[in-house]
Order: structure tokens, then C-alpha cells, then sequence
């Protein structure tokens, strides 16, 4: 068995889906991994990973629209305001998504859909570095 | 250290879930699989899977009408809307469940509780042919 | 390579949040866990695993006020009400966060970013005993 972990630093332009499907496929690539299983990890709270469709972009738009309108910022519900009217939306965004997705790898490809994608969901309006895990484990 | 991996399709009569767990039982005891951990993937953005009671055929009717109500089909807020009133809602369900799952497997049998099974829930109207990838690694 | 498995039990004392973060560690470094995979199963379908801010509480109460209002309990919605108005809320609230996550671990530590923890999300308002398997693979 083999094993690989990898930290892979991603600045945002503020909030919106960021894809990093080729970061992660060249990654495998370099290090010449087998078959085994790609775990990507998010080491935060207010941004989160989403496998999604990768080619028509209104797809992102409309789910953005989706989660601004299901979990609006500003809302009075919310106390936690430290950092501002999209600090706690940007938390509850991250619990009704992921903060870790694992995909098996076959002969060092990923196997996904020929329309999924992988980004990191930025929900923060303001640019932020985010630092993501990659771990493989395989032959 | 042994891995496996199996391509699992399955058919869907429109939306709606649709257990599998016994077909991945059912693989994991062909194989004769021990203990480690088992990887089931969607390869899909319209369709997802599901960790759900097994038991009383409401808590998916209920579900259902859960998703139907959170995320309309025909909502005037999405754009994406190729395949239809139900195109942009199927990638939305896709995002608030999961892609992926992973169970610890001992001794060849999911460690999962009394009360759960596994589903696919196919989020468009139409019957679609699904394709789910299962990866076990253990000993 | 080597396996571990765990089984964790947890008492809740009814809906809201549980840490588990140390508990998990603690376990790590007991067995002496090195660099691996670390996969933590709820075997539930009314409870579910988070990992959200482990500062401030507001974030908690806040997170838990979403949820009420998003899947209010006693939902005429509903026809599962065999255990009460938060019977099925708990299975929405479930289907909506995670049965799983798994952490990449790096010489016996997981690599949670400094403001992840670990939760157990209990969705049933009366206390529950819950039971969270522990998987680590690696070297």
C-alpha cells in the first residue's frame, strides 16, 4: 500500500463555486497514483466542497441564488454576527453541503460523471485563502 | 492490502429512491471481503445517495415532499432550465445530499445501524440509467 | 497497513449539538494511529455527524434556529409521526447534513483546520443513546 497527502492552497475571489477538478487530476498524475481512493478534505467552516455539474455556468449561478435566498444574509435569526451579515450564513451553508469528499481512483483517473466537477463552494463575500487536504491511499 | 471495485447500474423509474443496499451486500460477500472500508459513488449531478430509514415507505414519501416543497420544480429563480422545470431542482437536491459514501465494512458486512439503508434518489422525473461505483479496501 | 476500529458511544441529552472531537483524537493516540484515513459512521437516520465552528456557541444556537424553522417540527407535511412532531424532522434534518465524514490523519493527528470540530447532531428532541463507529486505515 501507498500512501499520498498533498495541501493544496486555493485563494477565492469571494464567494462562488472555485473549480479545482485539474489541481486534483494533476496532482494524481505527478505522483503517479494507482487505484485506490482520493479523499479531499476543507479545513474550514464557512466555505465547503460540492461535486456539480461542469459545464453550463448558470448552474452555478442558480445555486448560488438558491443558498442566498434559502439562507439570506443579514437574517435576524442569527446572533453569531462577529464577522459580519455572512458570517453565520456562510456556516450553516457549509452543514447543508460537505467538508469532505472521497472518489475512487482507477489506473491514477478519477471516476467521475462526465459532467461533474469538483469546486470549493467560497461562502465568505470577501476573498479568502482556503487550504484543502488531499489524501490518496492505494497500490 | 486488497481493494475492489465494482460498477453498479442501476435503472430509476423517475424520481424518487431507490434502494440498493442489498446489491452492495450482496458484492461484498461474492468478493468475500473483510474488514476495511466501503466507498459508494454517484456519478451523476441530478441524482444522489442517501443513508435513509428503511422501514415505514412514508419517511421517503415525506422526504420527497420535503424536497418537492424546498426546491419547486419550474421556480422563475433558476435559468438553467435545458431539460426542463426539473433540471435546475435535480442539481440543487444533488448539492443539500450527498454524492458519496463511505462505511466501515467488518468482517464482510457494513457496519450500518438497524434502521438505515441505502438509496439512490433520482431527483429528475424521467427513468434515467444510473451508474454507481462501489470501492472496498481492507483485508 | 493497518485497520482500527472503534465503537463510540454517546449520550445525548436530546436535539442540539455534541462534541466528540477529543473523544476521537484521544482514541487516535491511544492506538497509536499513524498517517491514514480516519472515517466516522453515525448509524443513525435521526442524527447526523457535523463539523462545524468550535468557538463561539452562538454558532450552535444559531445553526439549530435554521434548522427548526427550515423543518419545523409538527409539519402537516408530514404523515411519519409514529415517534412524535420530531420524528420525521430528524429524518430531513439527517438527509440534509451527514451519516459520514472522513479526516485525513498525518502521524496520529487529524488535519482539522483550527476552528473544525467534531458533532454529533442530535435531531430528537428526548435524550438518545447513539453509537458512532470509528474507522482509521494506514501506516
Amino acid at each position: 500500500m501507498r500512501q499520498l497527502l498533498h495541501h493544496l492552497h486555493l485563494p477565492t475571489r469571494g464567494r462562488g463555486m472555485h473549480a479545482f477538478t485539474d489541481a486534483a487530476a494533476d496532482w494524481l498524475r505527478r505522483e503517479g497514483a494507482g487505484t485506490g481512493l482520493l479523499t479531499i478534505f476543507s479545513r474550514h467552516t464557512s466555505a465547503s466542497l460540492l461535486i456539480q455539474e461542469n459545464y453550463d455556468p448558470d448552474v452555478q449561478a442558480d445555486l448560488e441564488r438558491f443558498f442566498a435566498r434559502l439562507v439570506p444574509d443579514g437574517d435576524p435569526l442569527f446572533e453569531h454576527v462577529l464577522e459580519g451579515p455572512d458570517d453565520m450564513p456562510a456556516h450553516v451553508r457549509t452543514a447543508l453541503t460537505q467538508a469532505q469528499l472521497s472518489i475512487p481512483v482507477e489506473q491514477g483517473r478519477m471516476l467521475l460523471g462526465t459532467w461533474q466537477g469538483l469546486y470549493l463552494y467560497e461562502h465568505r463575500r470577501a476573498p479568502q485563502q482556503r487550504h484543502v487536504v488531499l489524501h490518496w491511499m492505494g497500490e
